[in-house]
């Protein structure tokens, strides 16, 4: 069938708003209507060239939410009209990362996802007869897509599509991560670096499972206000502190962060972020994205006197179990997601939103089709 | 009254055997007569001139068992009579840390125990009326003691001073480890950096919870028998690996180990068992100490994909709940300490300790009054 898409021929290149082919779903794979997608800094990344398995010409985007309108054989859990969020980190439910509850990460068709193709090995994706490869094995900027079954959460039908969407991405990643990678209990203390929309996830996620101290650290001063809204209850702009930051962090916190969280990508604050956590129990997750071949380093004593290391992908959630559930936290007003969406546009200016994202105007832009 | 006490006037000098005065045990304290004492790469450390928190002069030691034979005023839980193994890491029940089930890590009396005087900031020790340091709460190198009630285990009564005096660092350390910061599973993987007497511990830890591969990694091929004996299933010397000991190791154990543990204080070897560590849900846990100003490091990724970074000091055990227990363990059979206990000693001869040490011939040497 003929799509609209907006195709990426290249890094460092506007998309380009293309009617493609799509091939319909072959074994175990679903057609979805794309009804709403995010436009994420991950997208911005690969287009930037940056991303080393990047591959073009894509279709990109990885955070949409749509109708199954078809669904090839086989396909068990699904059949058309079901609302989906696409997943872009599957769950098979058979693999052993899906069977070792310590993990959300399913290995089931990496390897493929990797490649740009679907978990045969080729792509559904055309443009003149010529392959596009599919991207995080989702594709979204397109007003359909194919998914395998197993990446696809079906959702309640009640969730407007241009606000779930984001739940596709960006909410999951940062709520997941104080729900089921750090899980923070009520009453702790946590220190979030960042405050972009990854950021203020993790602060209304504090919020939601009943945090005390809230502490937002960004060099920005407009994200104070922004913040407050999702329950942010300090905010500290490092270039306005005297002296070091982690000892303030600490001293703010009494004694330092029960969790911390890095949602900027910034090795030198991956490291501030463990050093404020909390003598004995204090655990910092990290959940930016730093810059290929770029390090963490600290005194191996941070560690022997108990803070904990670690990290977060997909906010630790398992896309078919967990997302539906984020879907009910929205639709039941646990945390926010409508006013975080501050753009929406057609397709056709998704460029537009790649721009606010640079400049900083955005929280998230959302393209509706 | 008068001890015969191991001195240690300064670093890099032999200690030498004195008759020192001992005050007797002021609120709080006790009086415990050492009836056996281990020789720790802590003491020699310290005594080496590179620990930066070293104070000369002092009564070393820090692995010891023996008996109360006085208690000072307001002593609730100890009696005279009562077995105990001092504990450098206190339990006092009632600090912030204490009531934290995270960690094992009681501030009751860290201050005080850092500047190597007892809480009420005087020493108990002197010589021809110039005072003498504590060291790390204990000072075992001598034939009595004072401790605070907190730093005193009370252990069962037929268990045999010359071997639980291990179980006061080097066992507590390495089991400790596996079982209560580790928390490893029966059927899991393991992989140990470093077979001393720490390495060895967490050897025989891994087999008392169940582990399936325990791989023991050292560049002393005489360590492979030794290290069998408590349950090593495979050993690699990384001089006998041809291309990278990480790939090696991640492969051996069939995608990565469950859980790693360092037990040398390398950086360098830091890095590999955090590295050697499954995606998605590894756990490295470092023991060793290293140098002073030495850093870690990797790159964040391997974090993000579901490793976990995290250290052990005193084996996460609280001293007074779980070394009893680790004594039960050891009279039933369940872990071994007597054949750990290579070399005995009067402490006249407590040098030879660190001479054997030094040219790596003991697993422990343990000095008996």
């Amino acid at each position: 069938m003929e799509v609209r898409a907006a195709v990426a021929f290249g890094a460092e290149r506007p998309l380009s708003i293309e009617t493609v082919d799509l091939e319909g779903p072959k074994e175990g794979e679903v057609l979805v209507e794309v009804k709403a997608t995010g436009v994420c800094h991950t997208d911005a990344y690969t287009l930037s060239g940056a991303d080393p398995e990047g591959l073009f010409p894509t279709v990109m985007g990885h955070e949409g939410a749509g109708v199954v309108v078809g669904v090839g054989p086989g396909v068990k859990s699904l059949k058309e009209g079901d609302h989906v969020i696409p997943l872009y980190t599957p769950e098979c439910r058979e693999c052993e990362y899906c069977l070792n509850p310590k993990t959300n990460l399913c290995q089931a068709i990496r390897t493929t996802q990797g490649r740009g193709v679907m978990p045969d090995g080729t792509s559904r994706l055309s443009l003149n007869g010529d392959p596009l490869y599919h991207y995080m094995g989702t594709s979204t900027f397109a007003n359909h897509t194919v998914l395998p079954e197993i990446a696809a959460a079906k959702i309640r039908e009640d969730a407007p599509f241009e606000s779930v969407c984001y739940i596709g991405c960006g909410v999951t990643t940062g709520i997941g991560a104080v729900v089921y990678t750090a899980g923070v209990e009520p009453g702790s203390n946590v220190v979030v670096f960042g405050l972009g929309g990854i950021g203020l996830n993790v602060v209304q996620g504090a919020r939601m499972v009943g945090a005390d101290k809230i502490v937002g650290v960004d060099l920005n001063p407009a994200k104070k206000a922004v913040a407050e809204r999702y329950g942010m209850t300090h905010f500290v702009n490092p270039n306005e502190v005297e002296g070091d930051l982690v000892p303030y962090l600490v001293d703010l916190t009494g004694g330092g962060a029960d969790y911390s969280f890095e949602c900027i990508g910034n090795v030198n604050v991956m490291r501030q972020a463990l050093e404020c956590a909390h003598k004995g129990w204090g655990q910092s997750v990290i959940i930016g994205v730093a810059g290929s071949g770029e390090e963490i380093s600290t005194r191996p004593f941070q560690l022997v006197t108990g803070r904990t290391w670690k990290g977060s992908a997909f906010g630790g959630a398992r896309g078919r179990t967990d997302v539906p559930k984020i879907v009910d936290w929205y639709m039941e007003g646990k945390i926010e997601v409508d006013s975080m969406i501050t753009h929406t546009m057609p397709l056709k200016e998704i460029n537009t939103a790649f721009d606010l994202m640079h400049s900083g105007e955005s929280i998230r832009s959302v393209v509706t089709f």
